[in-house]
C-alpha cells in the first residue's frame, strides 16, 4: 500500500485537474500559505482559492499536475515531502518551470487527518545563491 | 531585528560548532528527524544526539556550519525554511557537499518557542530525477 500521503497528494492533484477548488481547499490548514511564484505567497484558504483560480486560467484552464519521485519525511503530527512534480497544460510558453523538486508541508489533525500547511513547489529555488 | 527563526538557527549552529550536543537537543522536538545523509534517517533526541556525535567526528572535530541566503515560509505554528547551508571543516575529502540548499521544518511549542521538527540539510538533492 502506498504511503497515505501520496495518496492524499493525489486526490489533491486531482482536485487541481478538475478545478474543484472548494474541494481542494478542504485539504489545507485554515491558516496555510502557497507559494505562488517566488517572492508571492497566498495565505489562508480564501486567498489559496483565489491564487488557484487565477493559475488555472494562466494554464488556459488544463492544468494537469502529477507527481514523480518522492520522498516522504515524517516526525509524529507533521511531514515534509520533497516530490518531483509535474505540470502539463495546454500552454507552451510558461514562464515558470514545469518540472520541478518541490517541498510541501503536512500536518496532522486532532482527527489524524492530514492537511497541508506549506505549499511550495519551487522547492529550494526560492534561493538562487 | 532578524526573524526569530534567524536567530535560533545561528544558535543551533553555534551549539554544533561547539560540540554542545545536549545543548542541542533542546532545539529539537522529541519526535524529530535528522536526514543523516541520502536514505538514513535518525528518529528522536537520543539518535539525533549520535549522529552529531559521529558527523562531528567524520568532520575531524572541525565542522563550522553557517547559513547564506535564507527564505522563511511560516503559516502559523508551523514553519520551512529553505537555506543555503555552508559547511567549513578541517577536511578536504568529505563525499558531501559543503554548500547545500537546505530544508529545515520548524513547530511552534505551547510555551510559544521554535523546535525544530526535521532537519534535511540535503533539500531536494534527495531525489535525483
Amino acid at each position: 500500500m502506498e504511503h497515505e500521503l501520496k495518496e492524499f497528494i493525489k486526490k489533491c492533484d486531482e482536485a487541481i485537474k478538475q478545478e474543484n477548488f472548494d474541494t481542494l481547499m478542504k485539504y489545507y490548514t485554515e491558516d496555510a500559505i502557497l507559494v505562488v511564484k517566488p517572492g508571492r505567497v497566498a495565505r489562508g484558504r480564501e486567498e489559496i482559492k483565489k491564487a488557484f483560480i487565477a493559475i488555472a486560467k494562466y494554464f488556459n484552464n488544463s492544468l494537469v499536475p502529477t507527481q514523480g519521485e518522492m520522498i516522504i519525511l515524517e516526525a509524529g503530527d507533521t511531514a515534509l515531502v520533497i516530490s518531483q512534480t509535474l505540470l502539463d497544460a495546454e500552454k507552451k510558453d510558461s514562464e515558470f518551470s514545469m518540472d520541478r523538486r518541490a517541498t510541501y508541508v503536512f500536518k496532522k489533525n486532532t482527527q489524524g487527518n492530514w492537511l497541508c500547511a506549506i505549499d511550495n513547489s519551487y522547492g529550494t529555488d526560492l534561493i538562487n545563491s
